[in-house]
């Protein structure tokens, strides 16, 4: 059925509903007014997260919500770009904005709901289920978002090619297809890196109760990622494991499952599983126990 | 499976989903500030808005998406009243709040997405449908609301006894029964009335490309409504077509549908379907036309 109704309505994909929802507020998520994110900018970040979110599940993508709260000022014309980013988005992902709502607010706000299926619960992916044993990889190169921020809030400087660089490695679309291959391939674990390598790590962790090993210097990086981390004293790994907003996936695989993930999905091992406390370590080049958090504070 | 992870996951309640995404912001929606309603009378609100859409469909209701941004100085304790509150609406109505975000705002937002279902298309009622010939009918007992607005906008004043009445009319919960069950005996189209049922009435009217004829007489009026209509120097059906959020379901059906209307739910028959211009008319005890838009900017 069209829009024009009170509710939208869809066939069902599966015999499982796969349900994400995020929202983003204007000077708490992102920034217009200095001009470091454009509208268009907006609507696609929001939808890239909350489909991630199915990605880590290892659903198939199905139809998207947006609402939005349109501060003062804000035109119909830059609505129309953020939603339109949005459904750019969602159509690469074979989703698309469905319906929504729009509302006065005091400051932008976007809320994106996304509808994801399954057959059965055993083809997805949760964030518990890791065990002392499990390899952790990772999907893609990491860093470029946070490597971003540090440029844009003015404590690395890049030049005009190298910044085009690190916004083309952070601007990649959710990991769906990688997600679903994964989650069949036997992970026994997996979230999509939002909060940065380490704090997400750390998620796995707390709901598998294990814990996790991660080698700094095992990170696969971004192009340009480890200049500007020389430039903010940091090494490339510590960089890349607190940069948040990267949108790939971090998982925990059994040895045995090796050869499946890898066939999967272009990864990285990058840590291991053990029955320690149940927190993420990172270790430096010299074995040591690493802490990243607070290291966005200096960007 | 349970929350934590990046999703959540419900199973199918039919071969169609339903869903509806609804956002109410503080100072545009709501006002806190003034003590006109607490966290949790918001939250109730919130909840049942956007299960009155699946109502409004004929959809069985599924789980619920509650996202909040909280401005500084709203403390967890409100949050979970708030959140409480819509779950307890949602649980009378066999739903649930499975997930949600919270993040920082500038005002209280609340985003509420609920799922529905259905087996077949044909169950579902649309906006559009009407047809001339067709009979007008709404459910329950209108105006409550709109004459609680006017009382604490300062318009009108009545004893506390009035009050507690009006307040009592003005929180019942989403017709989700009447609706399956109006949708099920064969209603041609159906709306629920959120912007008041002047306006609603208009969106059949457009939905459908037909007139809709109201006799403001006829209105099913709430206990209490009359005196405060009285004091505002309107009719009680003036008062009661332009009050809002009354998420009581207004619906057009073809006379030979009536019987089996009136055994679905308890209905007041208030209007006919023409084939005049798409809009619809409001008439006055002397068969003259009323219009009632702006009448809210009087409380």
């Amino acid at each position: 059925m069209g829009s024009g109704d009170d509710a939208a309505v869809v066939e069902a994909g599966g015999a499982l509903s796969v349900v994400s929802t995020d929202m983003v507020v204007e000077g708490v998520h992102f920034r217009l007014r200095e001009g470091w994110q454009t509208p268009a900018e907006v609507g696609r970040s929001a939808m890239v997260a909350a489909l991630s979110d199915l990605a880590a599940m290892g659903a198939r993508p199905g139809e998207a919500y947006v609402s939005l709260g349109l501060p003062s000022g804000f035109s119909q014309e830059q609505a129309l770009e953020l939603v339109a980013a949005a459904d750019a988005v969602a159509a690469d992902c074979s989703s698309a904005v469905l319906g929504g709502d729009v509302v006065a607010a005091p400051a932008l706000i976007v809320s994106v709901t996304v509808l994801g299926w399954a057959d059965r619960a055993e083809q997805l992916a949760r964030r518990s289920g890791a065990a002392p044993g499990d390899l952790v990889g990772v999907t893609g190169r990491l860093g470029a978002p946070g490597a971003l921020l540090a440029v844009r809030e003015g404590h690395a400087e890049v030049g005009e090619d190298e910044l085009a660089e690190l916004k083309r490695s952070a601007s990649h679309g959710p990991r769906l297809d990688e997600g679903r291959a994964l989650a069949g391939a036997g992970v026994s674990a997996m979230i999509d890196v939002s909060d940065g390598l380490a704090a997400d790590a750390g998620h796995l962790a707390r709901a598998g109760g294990v814990q996790l090993t991660l080698r700094l210097a095992d990170l696969p990086v971004a192009a340009g990622v480890t200049e500007v981390a020389e430039r903010l004293d940091l090494t490339p790994g510590e960089l890349t494991a607190a940069s948040g907003e990267e949108y790939e996936l971090c998982f925990c695989a059994p040895p045995d499952a090796r050869e499946a993930v890898e066939r999967a999905a272009g990864v990285t091992w990058i840590g291991e599983v053990g029955a320690g406390p149940a927190e993420a370590l990172l270790l430096g080049g010299g074995g040591e126990v690493v802490r990243v958090e607070g290291f966005e504070h200096r960007w």
